[in-house]
Parts: structure tokens; C-alpha cells; sequence
């Protein structure tokens, strides 16, 4: 038996696909009249407090969210597998944010449209795309996905990540030490890191700092994707306005919705979005986590999964 | 001997380097102390009405800029080869504007700029690239370099030229009768035709009345990079006004500088840039006309030359 959590998503519509996807395996919903012991994965997203009580059969849990951190510090998490959701719609969703912000920028988009509202006709002249490097921060599905969408645009690419990779055609920075040498050549910093401890409050002054100046006008440019958790928004702000940062493309906040009074708002250079970069599309929600079920019942192992130490 | 003749151009240092590149070969400017006759090849940017005169000995015309519409308009050009600029960089400079300003679109840009002004927290998912058809008019080096970036994207594209075309991933239509259908089809119509009298005036209310409605928000995008004379410029107010556009970027106006009376300037679905989508490089320039000019005093034959029948 399936049984849907999911909090502030129009559960009754998840739970019909579910059912025609794995007919005739029965999918629940909390409301409904079933004996909780029957369940045997739990598809969540936003889990209450009492999600998991009386699971006692539980096999699995299914994450509808690409980033698991809030799924992780539940207070009743259960000891058992949780299974991300890696889609390519998500990644395709991602990558087209990234893409239209990275490009945005490097085409001085707040410098032509100041000079728009100004009546202003000058003339400048952007560097070609090669000139400019996008620094990527996480080289897991999604960076990778950027990777593959940049790389033909012919923008010069670096990563920096956790654990050494090697991408082709990326010059790649991993760890402590790989991360200062990785921003002094980016023009570009686009996060798309899984929020961890370690990762919390990463975009502060001192990166931005560290960031190459001189390449772009007006100063080099954060792109956050992942997690509000990420960044400092103070450290944002101030940057922003001393020209420490040329622009910033936000998606994610410290609070969401971004509080009326944020001063993030009205920042001219400051570009927000409400955390709709990519979403989990139900299509390939209900495919996905269909085939990873039917898979399991038909004794393989399940994909994705989280690793509790790394916590993603 | 090459004489330059530029107009409103660094000419001194465009010498310097072809003298450079070229030596011994003989390169001289308007001023310089040299016979007429003399000249083989000029090089040219918004020739004067006598730029020809005396040249008796001239072989070849050069033509700093990739768009040749107004050289082909000059009143006294002689019946010689026109040689247009095409080259890589050029390519790569006017792909980064258009990538920018599709996937601008693609993203809604105008509406989240729209809610950030209001600290509106509205969330609204923009299609995948997929789901958004990019309709490219002018299938030359240009739009095929376009297709080259856009279509690692993601993006549904389409084309439309005077004569058929066959570009892998690209659904082509051709001449009068596949006007129409191909508009139907079209989100974002990018144009990258060349300006002859066939196509002037093109971007114009009928056009913008038969594309695709309801698959973007807002209602559908025109981008042009090419000529202002492919544009009726009271026709793109009246549709961004209405609705029948949701919003344009144009790089090229009527007449340029835009005069500071445009009502263009304050549309906030408009998107203006000064000319400056693309520029012809120094660098690549002075390669490109060079191994142009060794080649031809080699015996070889001049390459990209105006075919004068077309226009381009």
C-alpha cells in the first residue's frame, strides 16, 4: 500500500495518476480508511509531526523533493531508505533558470535597461560568452545538467564540490582548499550545492569577496538555485551595494515567502524569483516513483537514495 | 595595395593591424600620400558617396559588416565582388544575445520583475524549454549558429527562409506559403534576416497577429537582431500595448540612435539595446580579411561574396 503525505499540494490529484500508474496496487490517502501497518511506502512532501506513526510495516520513504534537507531533520524520521527524486523534467527546469540568469547577466541586462529608463543610447559591447567563466557550486544531477546545457553556449566553465569529479570540458575544484582558487577565476557563481552543515551560510562576504572582478561590468554575479539556507542575506545586501557583487539572482530566501520588509526587494540589481526555478512535475512525479515501487515489490534495489551521513 | 575607408571607426588602429598581418603588403588610410590607382582592395564601414572614386585598379570590396543592406544601397559602388565578414566570433556574440534574450522570455522575466516591484510572492511555473517553440527567420551562418546553441536547450525550434532548408532538429519552412504556418507554430520569433526589399517591414502587425497564443504568458515574443528596417516600429507599440505581443527585445530600430521621443523607450514589456548584439572583432576581422586577401593575390578565389541578385 502507498500512502500520500503531502502538505499544501493537491494531494486527491497526486493520489488518482498513483492509482492508474500501479493499478491494482492500493494508494491511500491520510483521510482514508485503511490500517496503517498495510503501508509499505509513504510518499512525502513537507511530512507533519506524526507523519510516520504506526508505519510499522514501512519499507521506504519517498521524497517529492529534489532536496531532502528539511526531510532530514524530521523528529520522527524513521530508519529506513529515503528516496530522492531525480527527474530529468526537474533538471531540464533547473537548467533552463540557470541558463536565462547566467545569460542575462553577462549580457549587462541591468546596465541596458538602466539606460533604457534613462533614454540613455550607449553603445558597449558585452564579452562573447567565452570570455566570461561560470563558476558551478555542486556537480551532482543538476550541475551536471547545467554543465551540459552552458558548455554549447561557449561560456568557460569551473566547478567546485565536495568529493574530486571530472567533467569533461569543466575545470574542477573540490573541497577546502580547491574552493578559494575555484572563485578567483569566476565571473559567474551559480549554486546549486545540496544544503548541508557544511554548506549553510556559503554565499557570505568573505566568497563574494574572493570572486573575480574586472571581467564583468559592474562586478561579478551569485545565481542561488538551491536553498535559502545557502545564503546570507545581509552579507547579500551589503554587497549588492558596495559593488562587491554586481547582481544577484535570487530563487531562494533564509524565510520564504520573503518577508514584505526584506531589503531585497527593492534592490535594483537584485533579481527575485519565488523559489519556482523548477518544480516537481506531476507527470514525471507519478512515473518515476511508480517504476521505483513496482521495481522494489519485484525485489530490486531501490535508486537514489539518501545517504544519512552525507544527508543527501 | 588596401586602402581602409571607416566611417566613425578607430581607422588608425585597424591599419596598424592589418600592416601588421599583412607586411610587406602596402595598407594605407583616406590621408595617406598614395597613387589611386594603386589600390587593389578596400576595406569598408559606411562608405562616403566618393569612397570609389580613382580606385581604377581595385579588384575587391570588403565589408566590415556582416549586414551589407546599405553598402548595396551606395550610389556610386563599382560592379565588383563584395566579400561580407563572417566569421565565428560575430556568430558567438549575436547567439549570446539571442540565447539571452529567448530564455529571458522563456522565463517570464517581465512578470517576476512586475511582482518583485509590488513584493508580490506569487508562485507561477514558467513551461519547460520543451514545451516553448522558438521560431528563427534566416537560416544563414547566424541563425544556423542559433539553432547550434539553442537547441542543447531543449527548445522546439522551427525556421523559416526564402529558399528550403535542411538543419538536423529543426523543423524548416520556406517562402511565401510557409509564412503562415510557420508563425502559427511560433512563441519566441527571433529574426535574422538579412534587410533586402522582401523582407523589410516584416516584423509587422499581420505577423505578430498569426503567432502561437496561449503557450507563453503574456502571449508571444519577438526578438530581432537584425535590421530596423525588418521592423514597423508604431506596429510593435500597438501590439505590446494590446496584447498581441507579450513582450519584444529589439537591438535595432528604424532609425538609430532610437530618438529620445521613441515611445519605445518607457514600454516595460520592451526590451531596447543599442545596436550592440553583436560587433565585428578587430582581431578576427583583421585574420579574416587577410588570409582573404593572401588567398586572392594567390590565385584563389574570394569567398562570402554578395550575391547581388539576393541582396546578400
Amino acid at each position: 500500500m502507498l500512502l500520500l503525505h503531502l502538505t499544501n499540494i493537491d494531494e486527491a490529484s497526486w493520489a488518482a495518476s498513483f492509482r492508474k500508474a500501479l493499478a491494482p496496487y492500493p494508494v491511500v490517502l491520510r483521510g482514508d480508511d485503511f490500517d496503517p501497518a498495510d503501508v509499505r511506502y509513504i510518499f512525502v512532501w513537507k511530512p507533519k509531526a506524526d507523519a510516520f506513526e504506526g508505519l510499522t510495516g514501512l519499507e521506504a520513504i519517498l521524497s517529492l523533493g529534489a532536496g531532502v534537507d528539511a526531510l532530514m531533520q524530521h523528529p520522527n524520521l524513521p530508519d529506513l531508505p529515503v528516496v530522492r527524486f531525480v527527474d530529468e523534467d526537474l533538471s531540464q527546469r533547473m537548467s533552463d533558470y540557470v541558463v536565462a540568469h547566467v545569460t542575462m547577466h553577462h549580457r549587462q541586462y541591468t546596465r541596458f535597461q538602466r539606460d533604457q529608463k534613462a533614454r540613455n543610447w550607449t553603445q558597449v559591447y558585452p564579452p562573447a560568452a567565452g570570455e566570461t567563466t561560470v563558476g558551478i557550486m555542486g556537480m551532482g544531477v543538476l550541475g551536471q545538467d547545467a554543465v551540459r546545457r552552458l558548455k554549447p553556449l561557449g561560456f568557460s566553465l569551473r566547478s567546485w564540490s565536495r568529493t574530486p569529479k571530472h567533467v569533461e570540458g569543466v575545470e574542477c575544484f573540490a573541497g577546502d582548499e580547491g574552493f578559494e582558487p575555484f572563485l578567483t577565476g569566476t565571473d559567474i557563481l551559480v549554486n546549486l550545492l545540496p544544503l548541508t552543515p557544511d554548506t549553510a551560510g556559503i554565499l557570505n562576504t568573505e566568497t563574494f569577496s574572493k570572486l573575480r572582478r574586472g571581467s564583468l561590468e559592474g562586478g561579478p554575479v551569485i545565481i542561488n538555485a538551491a536553498r535559502g539556507g545557502h545564503q546570507r542575506e545581509s552579507d547579500i545586501v551589503a554587497a549588492l551595494k558596495d559593488g562587491t557583487l554586481g547582481a544577484a539572482s535570487l530563487d531562494v530566501f533564509e524565510v520564504e515567502p520573503l518577508p514584505k520588509d526584506s531589503p531585497l526587494w527593492e534592490i535594483e540589481n537584485c533579481y527575485i524569483t519565488p523559489h519556482i526555478a523548477a518544480i516537481s512535475n506531476k507527470k514525471s512525479g507519478v512515473r518515476y516513483f511508480s517504476r521505483i515501487i513496482e521495481d522494489h515489490r519485484a525485489g530490486k534495489p531501490l535508486i537514489n537514495v539518501v545517504d544519512r551521513a552525507r544527508g543527501y
